[in-house]
């Protein structure tokens, strides 16, 4: 049975929570050797390029993605192998890359209590450093014998970027479904955490069956952590989530909550608030009334839970251990986290 | 014997200029078949998403790293596969990747006589479509079963990465030395010409000492091309380039005509020449009396035609062919180039 979700979320301004550390505790030691590669692969001999790409590894901030790949690796009963360490550096190193290019894109200044990239330097050191990142992660992968490591990170990531485009080309379209609006965040979002579980599974030799149930769960985590990523640049403190909020309105990305007001509203309410979010007044203060008129918040919270339950059914018939019960525990953490 | 290098250069406002067009005879097969691949791949069932990758597919102009990795395959003695076509097609999407993010960072309007992406949308686009191209050619190299294709790339390409960084880390440092110059060149331009020659040559089964022959090829025509392209910055017509030129004075990065400059001045002169590149007034024609007087021009050129005959010896001991024959050819193009 899934467990109560709940809906309202501790602020914690530490950059690594401590429910996160705790919860990683099955593959703590990993994930320290992680670090390890990490370190290791993201330095340069060329004094500016090192410090750009040390700091690139600091951005990099939850270990979700690793975290993921080690878990999905022990609940579906394998052990972990040297494969799994370098996929794990490899899946943290392409989201750090999206996240670097994400924040040129955003015109953000802050993430995980940090200057941003574009911020400290400029936006050309933000697209040359994440495009360092995405093609060290991809030469990482290639260091595997297995080519298979290679396809999936290449094609899960391509799909990200194309996800990402369909962002942007929906920039301004409010009349955009919540059906798009879901395709959408399952390509630039929960493709990289399906892929990591699949990488998990599949490199313990697990069978077709298992693969596809780790990838699903993978899928529907990210699927929930999206909305819920989106539902905190509308409601979080940038105090408590460490970084730059609003954004998704400022560029006019429609997100679920207004998505759900749109689809509610009627008449002269619908073309007052569809002329609020493309005017410059779109700030979230000005929204909030719509908001709350069509309890578009509380369903925003519902839809992220709505996938996080579904994440959680995936786990049904795995064998008990430590790993499935924390992946269990995730499914609650995406939904509840302030950051 | 290296046949004479023609120092001046015919314009020419064409995308694909006939000269090249002749040289690619051997393999314009096979480049016809690229052609099909990248239309195939650079596509996406979102309109918005297939406009921009279809537009970017227009913008690798000269296909030149495709055309060599399949010449370099022939002149090695093999023949060329569908593993060659796949590969060449990788190559060019990578280059075009790194084209398209060095617009936004050179802020350029122009590129094959087309608007530049971050001209005719905006940075972001251009952003996304780079890490679109970059990891479309990642999961199309994974496509191969073999992982070396995968690893080679994806080395090639982070040390071209690298070098943009070197480069963006040496922007107003007019101190920089040749030695360092030439490294920078080396990286973020010849080794993707390199990759290129070596893997044509790789997957046609000849041995490491060809192998090494032909990436020293690619080496030493990469560099010439790109002391080349330096000179054309300075002294090119947009008209006949077809892209925004002057843009490394206006970003500041030191370029052998100005460095060698800086080396051989001295006294007041040298401070005024300092002085002029760190000044809002750095456009050419106000550096000229400074490269002629100190015969920066000819001196950087003889350059770019050093590397050219270092690569045509490079060819010495292949077996007679018409492929070889196009590359001897290909570095006096390099180097004679109006685009």
């Amino acid at each position: 049975m899934p467990t109560t979700i709940q809906p309202a979320a501790p602020t914690r301004p530490a950059n690594a929570p401590p429910e996160l550390q705790t919860l990683y505790a099955p593959v703590a030691a990993e994930l320290a050797e992680v670090e390890t590669v990490l370190r290791a692969e993201l330095q340069s001999d060329y004094p500016f390029v090192d410090e750009l790409v040390r700091y690139g590894c600091l951005l990099g901030g939850k270990r979700m993605r690793p975290a993921l790949l080690l878990l999905a690796a022990k609940a579906a009963g394998g052990r972990t192998t040297r494969a799994h360490i370098t996929l794990a550096a490899v899946v943290e190193m392409i989201h750090t890359a999206t996240l670097v290019h994400d924040d040129v894109l955003d015109e953000a200044n802050m993430r995980r209590h940090l200057a941003t990239v574009n911020a400290r330097w400029d936006n050309e050191a933000s697209v040359l450093l994440g495009d360092f990142l995405f093609t060290h992660a991809f030469y990482l992968a290639s260091t595997l014998d297995n080519v298979l490591g290679c396809r999936l990170i290449g094609r899960a990531t391509n799909i990200v970027c194309e996800g990402e485009l369909r962002q942007k080309g929906s920039r301004g379209d409010f009349e955009l479904s919540e059906r798009d609006y879901l395709k959408i965040v399952e390509a630039k979002t929960a493709e990289l955490t399906a892929v990591s579980c699949r990488l998990g599974a599949l490199f313990t030799g697990a069978d077709d069956g298992l693969i596809e149930q780790m990838d699903g769960f993978g899928r529907d985590l990210g699927i929930a952590f999206q909305i819920a990523d989106d539902l905190l640049d509308v409601l979080g403190e940038e105090k408590a989530t460490g970084k730059s909020l609003g954004t998704d309105l400022q560029k006019q990305k429609p997100t679920l909550p207004i998505i759900r007001a749109l689809e509610l509203a009627t008449g002269s309410d619908r073309e007052r608030l569809l002329a609020l979010v493309g005017s410059d007044d779109r700030r979230t203060e000005s929204l909030a009334p719509y908001l709350r008129r069509y309890d578009a918040i509380a369903y925003t919270r519902q839809r992220a839970i709505g996938f996080a339950h579904a994440a959680r059914r995936r786990l049904n018939g795995l064998q008990p251990s430590h790993s499935r019960d924390v992946l269990a525990a995730m499914t609650e953490f995406v939904v509840t986290r302030s950051m």
